[in-house]
């Protein structure tokens, strides 16, 4: 087939005629048409070459051949719904239990993370029967109905509040309540759960779950305080609710060390339900909630089917199988950490010449740059940092994107084969962007 | 690649340790391992052939070719997210546009048609800025939270009716409030919804959505009367509602004289928004909202991004307009249409000697045997239901499935490949099984 079918102008009229305009484009002054990828790097209609800092997605690279084979191999044979038996799903789950603490061991198959998200809060209902749930500031779990009543960051702007919904600080050690100098954050944020669930005791209500991303994103690349979550689980648990830990942006392996985030909380916590999705099919539309045998226990009990059309099928589960192979075979989480640790070394190097990076923070290939107008205030440097996404791409083709409540950290989740060299070429690339900022601002 | 890699007892055994209890097999007694599909056959893990009367969703035929080959050429290019622009999303928007009415031309990519609902609820609630919905009777949306919420076959099992949800009478002119006998049942349907929304508006609520499949399922394969939906349309809009028709299981040409299951209701109407999904990618998880410009407006300007990971991604898109190009070069609807005119006329037919047989109905591949154990009182032969599902997969290897409020509704709805011979076959088959039954029971 002709990779370009349209011109590019061509292309964007049809995209404003009969898209819906809330579906917005990156850069959206000088949107950016890509009609092939491969690994870490993207191609425009004109062979223009973009490094790809930003699509934790295509998780082992983008367009790896051994995904595509398996995915055709096993649409030429069967693709057919979960009703009948067939041993992709469940040699699947047995891989998936095999990374994950024994008692999440049952396995709901389906298409995103959302509907991983909307399915994980109806088993926490049903198994607590209980209503509330507690989530993070600024927490995005979704586009869902279900999902945008527990994510601050969209129902603030939307729908608002719902009586059952309730919201914890954030776990910042940066700009939170509770910083560096604090001798025990994690404790200390943990008590701020506690005192919400207390606060819902009062109110005669009960809570279901508490949700959280293991490594809170749009939050702005959150690293959780060490002993925050099985303290949280501890409070929660106590309170008949269940931890849920969304690992639909940092699971499978990007945190290098280990294959899920929640894990860097010690072995001393477990989830009681988890959701995965966007790395999972490396694009394919696979998403999965791991949980209990009790909790599953308790779904099932209500005699309701819970029937997921897609969710399942023999080709979404053997993309699933071939990209854990990939992650093994290549030796994606051992990359992910040495990669990581360079990309957070050269960029916390840089930092002692950039008054303007305020934070360098991360761990493996989940890296966020926060950038301040000042160190001593913490001034969100928003419009820096849109700058810096911009000049990256103009003079660079580098595609880096930003987040946080502000959009003042500078986020870094690209495919796990990001190499080296790679890091190093865009921390050299930011620090001469910073330096001419800096010198043109003064 | 092998084939089975593991004995179907070890794959019973992983499903039952590994995946939620929720999620049910067919044929629970006696499940079925399929491991090969083509066209309207499965395979099982022995090479026994069965005819498939129920996989909707694999549409042109499972593991068709052309289908296969899309994917992989656009699997091996580039399968990014729609933040860029590509040619496959806009490309694919057109050629849906054009099967549509005109004022249909606002598109969002969304994986199921669970996914695409829950958004035709959020459209509607933003556009109309009302919160109440109307709903059939018996009627299923999906497997979201939202949508458990307007789906009274899930809701009543469940969390019960919502204040917000209001139930109007299933237009079933078989054993509904008004029947065959009636003069204008389509009218008299209507005036059921008109009823509703008085009754709606005298509690100081207010309409956002009627929501419907263009012909029910689960509420046993009804063919709505003519005139019901231009109708309720109207008395929807007056109430500043929009009309929502869910073509999830019934679109791409299944009814055969048309594109989409809402066009047999006349030229004169055309709902506000319309759903898509089971059939659209062949099995990919690929569904859709149409809409028109006034309600994509309204939804853009809450301000709010709407982000589906991988909705409209190029390679969901490729398979899309693969499986547009097969219903038009190898003329399914025209095979839908003859087939489905002769699978209905040979059930017509054994009706006169099989009292059982309540009711033959149905459009081009979406056909219904309603089964009764007296005509008079037309009540549902629920037992004689389930005995011809499963001799006719023990004695005859073909598929069919129950359902309907009373699971007395033998359906079918084949890929849209089953010829002449299958129809024949299958009617051949219900023939002996209905007569060695009524021989038995005599």
């Amino acid at each position: 087939m002709a990779i370009e079918k349209l011109r590019k102008e061509e292309t964007l009229e049809m995209r404003k005629r009969f898209i819906g305009q809330s579906c917005r484009l990156f850069y959206s002054d000088d949107p950016v048409k890509i009609v092939k990828a491969r690994g870490q790097y993207l191609f425009d209609e004109n062979g223009k070459r973009y490094l790809d800092c930003i699509s934790n997605v295509h998780h082992v690279g983008h367009c790896h051949p051994s995904i595509t084979a398996a995915a055709a191999a096993q649409m030429d044979l069967l693709n057919t719904n979960s009703r009948f038996l067939h041993d992709n799903i469940v040699l699947y789950a047995d891989r998936l239990a095999a990374t994950l603490p024994e008692k999440l061991c049952v396995f709901y198959f389906v298409n995103s993370g959302s509907e991983a998200n909307d399915l994980a809060l109806r088993l926490a209902q049903q198994y607590t029967q209980h209503d509330d749930v507690i989530a993070l500031d600024h927490a995005y779990h979704g586009h869902l109905m279900s999902l945008i009543d527990i994510s601050p960051y969209k129902f603030r702007k939307l729908s608002g509040q719902k009586e059952w919904v309730h919201v914890a600080p954030l776990p910042d050690t940066y700009r939170g309540i509770y910083r560096e100098d604090h001798p025990n954050p994690g404790q200390a944020y943990a008590d701020t759960v506690k005192d919400l669930i207390e606060e819902v005791h009062r109110k005669g209500r009960k809570i279901s779950a508490f949700f959280a991303e293991s490594l809170p994103g749009v939050g702005g690349q959150i690293i959780l305080p060490q002993g925050y979550s099985a303290k949280v689980a501890e409070y929660v648990r106590s309170a008949g609710g269940v931890f849920v830990a969304d690992e639909v942006q940092t699971g499978f392996g990007r945190v290098g060390s280990h294959f899920w985030a929640f894990q860097l909380q010690g072995e001393g916590f477990c989830p009681d339900i988890v959701t995965m999705g966007k790395p999972m099919g490396n694009g394919h539309p696979l998403a999965c909630v791991a949980t209990t045998v009790e909790i599953a226990e308790a779904f099932t009990a209500n005699g309701v089917e819970y029937f997921n059309t897609f969710g399942g099928n023999p080709v979404s589960c053997a993309i699933g199988l071939a990209v854990l192979d990939v992650i093994e075979n290549d030796d994606l989480r051992g990359n992910a950490k040495r990669v990581g640790a360079h990309l957070k070394d050269l960029l916390t190097k840089i930092q002692t010449r950039h008054q303007t990076i305020g934070e360098v923070r991360g761990v493996g290939l989940f890296v966020g740059l926060e950038l301040v107008t000042d160190r001593e205030h913490k001034t969100p440097a928003t419009e820096t940092a849109a700058r810096v996404v911009k000049r990256l791409k103009e003079e660079d083709n580098i595609c880096v994107s930003t987040d946080g409540p502000w959009e003042s950290v500078v986020k870094f989740k690209p495919p796990m084969c990001f190499s080296m060299e790679d890091a190093e070429l865009v921390v050299q690339c930011i620090d001469r962007i910073l330096t001419d900022m800096e010198a043109s601002d003064s």
